[in-house]
């Protein structure tokens, strides 16, 4: 039995964030579905491992984790020996840059990317209607971001160095699901960004998490 | 000449939370102000500090910083000796809990508790008006957010364990100003919480943010 359990859903960009941590890591897991369906995640037992009512939760022996960011940091520091090296290694001044990305990703990419998402995507899985308004201010706020992205990826390979970082991997699982929309076009037509779309979903651990989502 | 500067102004919450952070480490700093109105901040040399147009940027050295919760923790980190603790020591599953709390702040406090500020507070000071039902709607968000931090604060002192840390330290600017307006009692009417907002906001630290506000 695996000691690390994630309760969530493959189709979940939060539960994607961590898989793909752990994906990177190498890591076994033992993922255990939440019937949202069902409100299974704003009941108990749920609401014991993570009080939001919100997936994903993790269990780790007998430490238990909720926040998707917080997960995937967690699993970078106990986990460093093994797999890939998901911060920068370095002195306090290198892993700095790294927060600052990571902050960039939770706090100006997030908020409005996820909206979008959630517009483009999830509205339609359930039964709701785009509002096509809502779409057209979030992508003018979403041009902005990934301007100053642009510039930043002509100066280093990754967000945060030239590694391949959490603050990159945060990305995935909303950028994933935008590239199947029509939004796509901001992210291709800006060469360094995507430059570094394509690098990031060919990561062999972010195909893992895709093909979660077929099984 | 103090080796750390802030570039901001002592009302922007972002950029309490990093002053916040310097004075709990007792280290010395230069706030150079941003000339806002003018849009200062929209523009050269202060985009070259933070692209995204925002206060706080921190300068230490040679190394510049933007992300006022990235500063904060780099400032934990980089100044572990000095002053105050901000974070919980120990191994990666004590710290993992601190992550945890970081990211409620970030990702489901900060996102309710600041519009409401910007509702109540920061409206009246750009000549706009407050919108009672939106209020009324985060306010009702945040009730249910407080509820949790009500349990949680009646099983550790502070949010992430029974120490002070930047997970607390980090709602110090939002709280502060709602404890001015009527949000006040959603705060005041939960015992735990209304204890954790007594305890946080009379730091030594804190004090000394407000006092910059007053010269
Ligand atoms: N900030 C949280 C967000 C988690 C989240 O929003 N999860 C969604 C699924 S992707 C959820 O559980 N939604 C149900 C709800 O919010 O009630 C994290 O990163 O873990
Ligand atoms: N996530 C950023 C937010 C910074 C922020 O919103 N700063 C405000 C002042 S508190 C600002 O510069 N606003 C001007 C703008 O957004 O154009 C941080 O934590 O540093």
């Amino acid at each position: 039995m695996a000691s690390i359990k994630v309760h969530g859903v493959p189709m979940s960009t939060a539960t994607m964030r961590v898989l793909a941590a752990l994906y990177e890591k190498e890591l076994e897991f033992e993922l255990i579905p939440v019937d949202m369906r069902a409100g299974a995640h704003k009941q108990e037992p749920f609401l014991s491992l993570n009080p939001f009512g919100q997936i994903p939760a993790l269990q780790d022996g007998d430490l238990t984790l909720f926040e998707s960011r917080a997960i995937t940091e967690y699993i970078g520091d106990e986990y460093s020996e093994k797999g890939e090296k998901l911060m920068c290694p370095g002195c306090n001044k290198v892993k700095a840059l790294t927060k600052v990305w990571l902050n960039v990703e939770g706090q100006q990419f997030d908020p409005i990317a996820s909206k979008i998402a959630f517009e483009r995507i999830f509205k339609g899985m359930f039964g709701m209607t785009t509002d096509p308004a809502a779409v057209q201010e979030l992508e003018g706020k979403l041009v902005r971001v990934l301007d100053i992205y642009e510039a930043r990826l002509s100066k280093s390979e990754f967000l945060a160095c030239d590694c391949f970082t959490l603050a990159d991997l945060h990305h995935l699982p909303v950028i994933h699901y935008l590239m199947g929309t029509d939004s796509k076009a901001l992210f291709e037509s800006r060469p360094k960004v995507c430059e570094w779309v394509k690098k990031i979903t060919a990561r062999p651990a972010w195909a893992k998490v895709v093909d979660l989502q077929k099984q």
